[in-house]
């Protein structure tokens, strides 16, 4: 499986896609909003340029994408008034994977711009929006073009399926029974595709440049803990139910394997100290809710079931990668399994992801 | 109408779709090649630039997307290679309207990429691509920041259907007989959006910066001239056709006009001049036949009805714009109706579109 090829978000906007089911990622946004406003004023306060160029790396396609532009380009639009400068130009680089709904980012644009005017006046500096289609685990942008680089709920995503693990028979992803060779062959994955990453961010972004990056991950050291696996154990469990029930096939279950790894803070700062191209200013964990309607009130009606939500919500992010693995014919049996199995562990305990957040400077 | 939330070549990759119908198109832009390996070569002799940003404006998704990309990365590398220079890193601005479908080009960047690279080895400088949503008549890149842009068959198309054209009943277009206010009323229109496209290109281009600008055009200073408005007027026939036959309510057909201006070399340059930021390099013209295969040897089989193939090319470009006004339903018929129409123009008579071609340099 290239991962490049196959991996993005549902597109569209119907009933099923990431567009409709990417409450999670938005409470996320929410929740390190803190941290990118505060890295993006030092960033601006520094450095008045007359254009900014900003890249999300990892956009997909849905409210969130255009969510995380309006809070960096307000950041700096309050900045701007505070101080009595004038607004710059933005230019904002949306990046994800060649296979992502860009068409339908786009199409919602002149409708945002709109949104944007009314809410910060006419005097608000023009916004280019562009997209970019490709890896982050590759060169995007020319050297030393970006001022600001942000990514939130992508960089677990792995370049590849590690090499190497035929040992984990009956698993989709890393679990306690999981072999040693397992847990090492995708945490060198990790290792070696978020190097790539910093190695290829510190060639695009300026000199004194801000990245922030929030990376599903784990508090544990242990990359096997619940907390990173049981969503992905819950899948394999829908899954071997129908391999059992023999609508699929074993040695195709088998065969798949999530390209994800959820790492610890330490695993993320090890990483980038030893690239050395960045001094951390931040790094920071946080939780959010398994359902993203946990605790909320005025619950829409059509979202107060919470294996329902959570597995319409897996079901926008995993759909293309079970698809393109096991075709199209499984999918609504899987997730109507995977809801039973996620209500019935959310009954009986804390159901929770694990962030990371950092935030770093680029060193001369 | 607005025009910029409707006007967009088909998309998708289908038997109707532009991608599929834009061979006219092709002849086009590799008729004007010279002009723009000549501008680009100028400009890289003169500037070594490790980074060059190039905008094509009205890039539509097809083949010719990336001919274009194409043509203009070889013309670069092929004198870096002559004067034993290091490949600059090149950064591909793509725009058209947010309708534009640019999932199909990011989902051919992998290939195209791997294709350049097989032909111009590994030596080559990474190409950057981006997809750009929105008019081009109005600002689209922060300041001095491109060094070359380049739009071919594209500036004919207006920012809005002229006000002013109550006059015109009977027709889509101009002609012979349309009023005189009619007339000015397009090429008001054709005269405010060129000089905001200018302007707006002024802003964005480097000083030396070059633009090559391909516009479907006329040779005549008279705008109702055959040359211009007879591929519309055989279209207006059908739809009048099918007033007649009460299938087309008739004052729906009354408020349809084609948001187009094909100017003339002379009204090119008058713009230019009067704008006062770029000097003219070459201003030429060329012809090529609305038969794309006309002339050809060796066309499919597919490909051998004339009046088939200029329906299906102008099908492509229209249809949107005709499925906007009119709805669905009476697409198939239109076009089947024009193709016997144009099939039977064709018999008697040249039929050609002409292109104004202008090649330019942004002055300080």
């Amino acid at each position: 499986m290239e991962v490049a090829q196959v991996l993005h978000m549902k597109g569209g906007t119907g009933e099923t896609s990431y567009a409709q089911n990417s409450v999670v990622q938005e409470k996320i946004i929410s929740m390190t909003k803190p941290i990118v406003e505060e890295a993006i004023t030092n960033f601006y306060t520094s450095n008045f340029k007359r254009n900014l160029a900003i890249a999300d790396l990892g956009c997909s396609s849905g409210p969130n994408t255009l969510l995380v532009v309006s809070l960096l380009v307000k950041a700096v639009e309050k900045l701007c008034r505070k101080l009595g400068h004038k607004s710059p130009e933005f230019q904002v680089f949306l990046n994800d994977l060649p296979g992502n709904d860009f068409n339908a980012i786009f199409r919602t644009l002149p409708e945002f711009k709109e949104r944007m005017r009314k809410q910060l006046g006419d005097g608000i500096g023009p916004c280019f929006v562009l997209g970019v289609p490709g890896s982050f685990y590759g060169r995007l942008f020319p050297k030393k073009s970006l001022d600001f680089v942000h990514s939130s709920s992508s960089l677990m995503w792995l370049s590849q399926v590690p090499e190497g693990l035929e040992g984990n028979k009956g698993n989709i992803y890393m679990t306690k029974t999981s072999p040693p060779s397992v847990l090492r062959a995708y945490y060198q994955q990790f290792q070696r595709d978020f190097s790539v990453f910093l190695k290829c961010r510190s060639e695009e972004l300026v000199t004194g440049g801000r990245m922030v990056l929030t990376i599903v991950g784990r508090r544990s050291e242990d990359p096997a803990s619940k907390e990173c696996c049981t969503i992905w154990e819950l899948l394999a469990a829908a899954l071997k139910e129908m391999v059992l029930e023999g609508i699929i096939d074993e040695d195709l279950f088998d065969s798949f394997n999530i390209p994800q790894y959820k790492p610890s803070p330490s695993e993320v700062k090890n990483e980038v100290e030893k690239e050395r191209s960045f001094t951390i200013d931040r790094l920071e964990v946080s939780e959010v809710n398994w359902n993203a309607y946990e605790r909320e009130v005025n619950v829409p009606e059509a979202c107060k079931d919470g294996g329902y939500n959570v597995a319409k919500f897996m079901r926008a992010v995993a759909e293309p990668l079970l698809v393109s693995h096991f075709g199209e014919s499984i999918i609504d049996e899987v997730f109507s399994r995977y809801k039973e199995i996620v209500a019935d562990r959310m009954a009986k305990e804390k159901t929770e992801f694990v962030n990371v957040t950092i935030s770093m400077t680029k060193l001369d």
